[in-house]
């Protein structure tokens, strides 16, 4: 779908490489199949994103110590539900947050909890993003 | 579809249930069924949130009497023209701005006025969903 | 400042120029002596975006017969509140506020019913803003 | 659609009618059809929100010298891929920005690059946007 | 400060002010001295958002148990990291996050992840305040 | 200033050390002074932060071959100057704009251009950080 493939060559070196497997074995580990479609849906159109996501936000990030993954899952619930218009990620971390141990109720009460500092309409959509989620948990088996 | 209700009791106790019912008749006088579909459509997935929007926002805030329904309805528009990606909200709050007496030809001098400061992008999607709520209220009858 | 005046003559064009001139009259008669000074202030870095402020946004927008000075100040009040970081404009739009004739209790008001839709934070600040603004009006000549 | 013309008159004034001629032209330059169809889909709904997007941000603004058209858009791209809830814009934008001669691949990398600056959500949100124009140019007649 | 005192009354009625004061009890055991600070700096020129961050954004929301405070402060810090300009709540929120055990390094690394959703500047801004936060912390009696 | 170094350690393994040397080299060559200021200001409160927008925004990103300087310098002005309360990294990277030879009315048009999407009062303030940059630039060596 590019013209020519110049500028995306380096993310396929060895060390590129290795650095993309480590991340989305993270990715994988807790976005399940949601993270890989994902980095899978930029292949064609940007995989140099897709690369980075994976290698830097899951592999560098995500990845450190610092931080327990309910803890990380919490603070990316509350990025996103206030940058506002990041529907398909939210569905993918609130899928996430399941992941990693956060209960539905906890969910909800999150979204509820960040109306305070950035106001009703993002969590009226908000919670229509984890309605979503919660009826695919219900009829498909989990990721 | 909450795995407990927990955290979710308080809002049924007497005095809660007088605020959301207040807040409700206060959101139905200026929304009409288009407010009430909003709480409504919360009751499954965050009662809370539905709850504390009619019985904080509407009765607590909205019913105040320091401002009249039409300026509300003015900072409530420039408010959500500037956020973005509050279409569904714009949607219900262009519907009330109609019906607390603001004119069509006002609504889309608001979205004008607004580009100013959020910019054209803002104002191009505020036209379309008050093309939106238009064309409803020409093709069915009003809440 | 600029290193060449190139891409900034057609500004002063007699056209532009009636335009702009204008618009000033505009801006002074709602913001008075704090409008005036923001085109002032941007003549030695950005005269083009002075320019289009003045002939622009107060006189192809802002003089607009469609919706009266007090509305076209809530809903700026709106915008600028939910944008958050525009606090200098801010400034000069609650003072414009004040010269259409919306009261101090409505500004606050206006502050208040704002934080439903964009959260408390940018609530709080615009109410430093407010209060900067009414300290001045009480210690100095109004403008 | 409105219920008045109050207010838009003075949008088809000899004057403002020349600009709006002027600016039209040079939004056809750039964004072809798919920049018409903005301006077009405006008429019914928000006439002088249409007007003024083509005489005052196309004829007024980026028709100045200051800046090659390629520089415009690199700024347009950076700018509503930051903004978010912008993805019709953003359609029409990466359409005009392979008509100015960015390349497929720049196109891409900026949206990486502004990445950096706005948050991976962002980019992926671009990316998919990106992904429908260039399949609309391989499947359909250039505009 | 305020013109005249209407539309501020109620919020000095029985109800609203055992709602007030449970609020009150809950910020000063999360934020300590900063959180009352913010309550009084509004009691001069909007006590009513005064009342109703303490009466429904602490005594409503903070305060219900589906939520551990660790977990609503790494929301709250997620949410005012990505908005931006909240830098002043931030501060409080830095200070709340320390008291309700959030470590320094977990507070640079929740502000790390967040810069994956947000972008680097709003990170770098966030870093900027929990350095003052700590610096504060190690001059002067805790809060 | 942290509690522990715990999670911090893997950015000095020889082969993040790597990465951040190239991303300061690339940072350097770019941004001067200004840039390696940034990074050293979050020595001490976050130097992960600090190494990942050396080794990923600037050694992974901005040192790629699919976008020459000029464009990038142009995407981030655009992206900086729309999110708002940016102005700390405004200033880096309007110095940076500088150093890889866009004029300074290249950069007051980019300004002027990029209000159309953000709006006026994002214009205004990146006007006076310009302002800032452009003196000290007139009175102090170049960086």
């Amino acid at each position: 779908m590019t013209d020519t493939a110049a500028g995306q060559h380096d993310i396929d070196s060895p060390g590129q490489l290795a650095r993309r497997r480590h991340g989305q074995s993270v990715l994988s580990r807790i976005d399940g199949h949601a993270g890989e479609a994902v980095i899978d849906s930029l292949a064609d159109i940007n995989p140099a994103l897709g690369h980075h996501i994976a290698a830097f936000g899951f592999g560098d990030i995500y990845d450190r110590p610092g931080l327990d993954p309910r803890s990380r899952q919490l603070v990316t619930l509350g990025s996103l539900i206030a940058l506002g218009g990041c529907e398909p990620q939210l569905k993918v971390h609130i899928g996430a947050a399941l992941n990693v141990g956060i209960s539905r109720d906890e969910i909800t009460e999150v979204i509820l909890h960040a109306a305070c500092y950035c106001g009703f309409p993002r969590a009226v959509n908000a919670s229509v993003v984890a309605r979503e989620v919660f009826i695919e948990r219900d009829t498909a088996p989990a990721t």
